[in-house]
């Protein structure tokens, strides 16, 4: 998935790359140039990928179904909180979960100036290519390298559990956001910062949709308990 | 190394792709085109590595004092004898070759026909990159990779002992292949083949500089011996 790609000829460089590398589907996020004749004559024999590709509006459009979500980044560790991995230590999880049958999403961003955090904020694995000081791939080849490592991976890992769909996951964290607010657990400008060490954990936790809505409990009962107030007991 | 690159846009972007994983040198074989503005652009902020990149004609000139060669090719494996290994599996053995301060060349052949037989023979490993059925690696793509697993080698394997520098081991075998038509080994036409067996073996035994003496020796010996003729004994 490309979100906001701006050049046609990196769109075809893209689809080109995956293609020797087995992977078929791409994945437009709000592009910001159409599919020119310039995309095809880059994708050289991926022609067919760019005419399948789907073009769709918001990253959480792009998202529903999908299980497990990487994002790739170049920014510098102190500029994203968490640890990221490298291609070769999430390949074999990533490959895993694929061949279980689980749905699996690569997450590239814009040529300039790549994924925002809040983007970021939705991949359970945040990747970091490891490059010399330095660093200048393009986009295509960001692409190529993630596409090479899952190719060549040997030994997939044992697939974990499908965790709950990225869209229900989405769906719960706006809906934690909203709960913190309401019971004063923090305040709107305090809340990205809160909100993105639950996603840590709980992306770390992988709860599958039964999990989630065990979870999803402890917010609904406590509005009922909000509301219903403080009536019996100490 | 490029034998033979023949458009200077991939150039430039070859050169960007090596930098990104710390590779610094650039050797340029016979390239069919002068490194133009156009493969300033493409490397960006390589351009240090185009200004410093040396040209030869040979790429026996560019291989004197090397001691590893692993050439690259795309080539089905019926096409060329051998058994290719991939540059996941050359990487750890190149990498502890180079920190042990042996030299070591990585090879590439032209944009649309990669190396020859003859070239491919030069090497002691002969590394194909595994795609899926459709490949369409570019140049600056199959460097990028290369250098990548290089990059990322995360145990360097045990250096061998350095093996005689390349020009000494070529110039033996071209000793050794006139003294099999001497002796009457083999005639012109099934040299090539008989001399490729030869290749092989040798560089998997690697022969330091003594021991390549030693077994020009046999051929030195059995030309004393011929001209000597056969006076005495049985």
């Amino acid at each position: 998935m490309l979100v906001g790609p701006q050049q046609a000829g990196n769109i075809g460089m893209v689809a080109r790359a995956m293609k020797n590398f087995g992977l078929e589907e791409l994945w437009l996020v709000a592009p910001e140039t159409p599919l020119t004749e310039e995309a095809y004559k880059f994708a050289v024999g991926a022609r067919d990928l760019l005419e399948k590709a789907r073009v769709v509006k918001t990253l959480g459009e792009a998202l529903a179904g999908v299980h497990w979500v990487a994002a790739t980044t170049a920014r510098a560790r102190d500029e994203y909180p968490g640890e990221p991995v490298t291609p070769r230590q999430v390949a074999p999880f990533l490959k895993g979960a694929a061949e279980a049958g689980q749905e699996v999403a690569l997450v590239f961003g814009r040529e300039r100036s790549g994924l925002t955090n809040a983007e970021l904020d939705r991949a359970q694995f945040v990747v970091k290519i490891p490059t010399s000081a330095f660093k200048s791939l393009n986009l295509a080849q960001a692409v190529l390298l993630m596409a090479y490592e899952l190719f060549v991976v040997e030994a997939p890992a044992q697939a974990a559990p499908a965790p709950a769909p990225k869209e229900k996951l989405e769906t719960f964290f706006a809906d934690l956001a909203r709960y913190l607010i309401e019971i004063g657990y923090t305040d709107e400008k305090r809340l990205p910062h809160v909100m993105r060490a639950f996603r840590r954990v709980l992306h770390r936790a992988a709860p599958s949709e039964g999990e989630l809505s065990l979870i999803w409990g402890l917010i609904r009962q406590g509005r009922w308990a909000m509301q219903r107030g403080v009536r019996e007991g100490a």
